[in-house]
């Protein structure tokens, strides 16, 4: 299972690779188009039954003894982000596969067993992460949808268009109810969790919620010589402090309910260096997974952030563009994974992830779970991700187990 | 001679306005040109011998009874930023034309008087500024100039060639020593000094001299959910820790020589509200009237830089753009513009220059002083800089008052 697992991850990273080793394939691309083509090909080769739906979503079905049983499904998605790593998303649907491969080769489980690798997990292309699963899931915005247009400009109709997909037919991609038992999704950790804890495998408990801000401020674009620093109204030192303070705040937060917090882009204008900042953008988020916690946490941010603008004399304003709800993992998924860990004798904790994954969308039509395998130096969308082979050995054993244990049951 | 003055400025306001009511008149743009060849046909109305060097500084002389002594010099400039206002510079230039205008009608007095309208002063094209007056004072580095381009890929020898001058004879355009025996700059104050000070006018004791540098701050883009709140290495919080540390400086100064600091701009990599920043540039300076104090309150800086670089494990690096050294105003021309004030009962203060202006390179070839005239809201290079008839007025009867008082010395 190892090699087969090792021979199609590198099969795979052959396909878009880029000049510093990484993996450029965004969702819909010709190169994402060409890794799903193999992916679909490999999979007719283990046994699976293959079939898209109406947006791309690729499925691979071991049929069981009651093919018409809810299913239990694996996977996760072969887009990448640009100049991304050759795991994220693609260790899930290459372990799925050797697993679904592994028990094709064994006498037929009550239940089928479906690998699906999701089509555009990523948001780079249209700011939208996870398109798949939530289409699959009945969680889309179809006239949203319509309108969506990618980052160059091209609207998700005509592109979907171009590879022989309508978009009219997108509502039939909605799973039935009771169409999967269980879901788990295989995934590397996209940060330093399991690599500090010296395990190699993670059971989810939680995929954190986030609330995501555009926070505005507003000031005076003075003459940076001309005006003393008495009444200035400075709106990237405000920034700064706004910054800091949503740092504070996940910082106390952070031994609670896996808290972070981060501010990722800060712009300044009019951004000349003889005049003083008269505007300032700040693009915030806080993220969690108890969802109590999480809105008190960000009520504490948004408290510092009035005091802030207050003293500094500038005005504030906040737009939340993301109100995300922490969701738990199935139970008895997290307990059949944590068994197999133990059978093996492989070491685990059980951790959140910060990360939005398709197992967020799954787990509103599924009893869902999620394993997490480390990598080194907690890097992710990066060339240099890296999982090494006997950790992905180690998550495709634990896979196999669970999957095999859940398809077994009546 | 105030009719005069709002009247031209009123109608030099005409040319280059914008839809938003200020003035777009980039240096050697047609509408500068335009506004040149006002200004050179009012100059010749007025009495005087015009002359433009070969830069284009435009000069309009008054011959005096000793037409070889070193003259009396007053004037300013006419370019404008992109919608920026109505006197900045151009006050200056009408202001010494009318005063001008009225010693032509008076007895002749020993020296000459010459009005100059100095060319490019504002650095928004070449990103460098008081560009006539460095050339005229010998400060200008022709080599470089050959080879500057504005921001729109424009050789300055071809933007020169288009309106008639030869690159090749810019040297020409290097005054002789002894040419000036004084100058007196009128300015509006761009900042809120005079207005907080209830007075219409400033008599300059120095222009600051600036420090600037881009500080470039490196960490680690890691995942935003991800990553725990420990071992993060965030180059968004160093760089905002940064520029308070700049401002907590230029604060704890700020009452010894006119010390101001400003962070202008900040920009963050990737930029992305799901990663971690991994690196962050800066755009500071400090200003002030005192070389020591300015110096020591950079290194002051720098120790806090580098004390934020440890603690949040980034890498810091410093690169010092400008160097400027603060220019005293002379004493005599000062005292000169003082009486002035108090032969007409009109307020003044002392007080610095926080901008630089032409002036600061023509005092290292003649005595030479500055004279600020109070504006609203503190406000410069904005549609609404707007300074009073009356303090017009004022300023310009002081004006007039110094430059006869300098030119009736033998």
């Amino acid at each position: 299972m190892k090699d087969f697992i090792l021979e199609l991850l590198e099969e795979i990273s052959r396909i878009g690779r880029t000049p510093s080793g990484g993996s450029n394939r965004l969702g819909l691309s010709p190169d994402d188009q060409r890794v799903r083509a193999l992916f679909a090909e490999r999979m007719r080769q283990c046994g699976l039954e293959v079939s898209t739906d109406a947006f791309g979503n690729l499925s691979g079905r071991l049929p069981g003894l009651n093919p018409s049983a809810p299913a239990v499904a694996t996977g996760s998605h072969l887009d990448t982000v640009p100049n991304g790593g050759h795991y994220d998303g693609i260790l899930g649907c290459v372990a799925g596969l050797a697993a679904a491969r592994e028990l094709a080769r064994r006498p037929p489980l009550p239940r089928p067993v479906e690998v699906i690798a999701f089509q555009i997990e990523e948001s780079t292309r249209f700011s939208n992460s996870t398109l798949g699963s939530k289409i699959m899931t009945g969680k889309a915005d179809f006239e949203a949808l319509r309108g969506a247009k990618d980052f160059m400009g091209n609207s998700l109709p005509s592109l979907l268009a171009a590879i022989g997909l309508d978009f009219e037919k997108l509502p039939s991609a909605v799973r039935p109810p009771n169409t999967y038992g269980a879901f788990i999704e295989m995934h590397i950790d996209q940060g330093p969790v399991l690599e500090n804890a010296g395990v190699p495998l993670g059971v989810v408990t939680h995929i954190a919620g986030a609330i995501r801000a555009r926070i505005s401020l507003s000031g005076a674009a003075m003459h940076a010589g001309a005006t003393p620093m008495t009444g200035r109204r400075d709106a990237l030192l405000a920034a700064a402090e706004t910054a800091l303070a949503l740092n504070a705040v996940a910082v106390r937060y952070a031994g609670r309910h896996s808290m972070v917090g981060t501010t990722g882009n800060l712009r300044v204008s009019p951004g000349a260096i003889n005049v003083i900042p008269g505007a300032a953008e700040l693009f915030c988020e806080l993220r969690g997974t108890d969802l109590a916690t999480l809105r008190e946490a960000w009520a504490n941010f948004e408290t510092a952030l009035a005091g802030i603008a207050a003293a500094r004399g500038v005005e504030a304003s906040v737009n939340i563009t993301e109100n995300g709800v922490p969701v738990p993992m199935h139970a008895e998924v997290q307990e059949s994974l944590c068994r197999a860990c133990r059978a093996h004798d492989i070491p685990y904790i059980k951790m959140a992830s910060g990360a939005g994954h398709d197992a967020l969308n799954m787990a509103s039509i599924a009893p869902a779970g999620m394993l997490f395998v480390r990598v080194r130096n907690g890097l992710s969308h990066h060339p240099d991700e890296y999982a090494s082979p006997e950790d992905i050995a180690a998550g495709s054993a634990v896979l196999l187990d669970a999957l095999a244990e859940l398809a077994a049951r009546p």
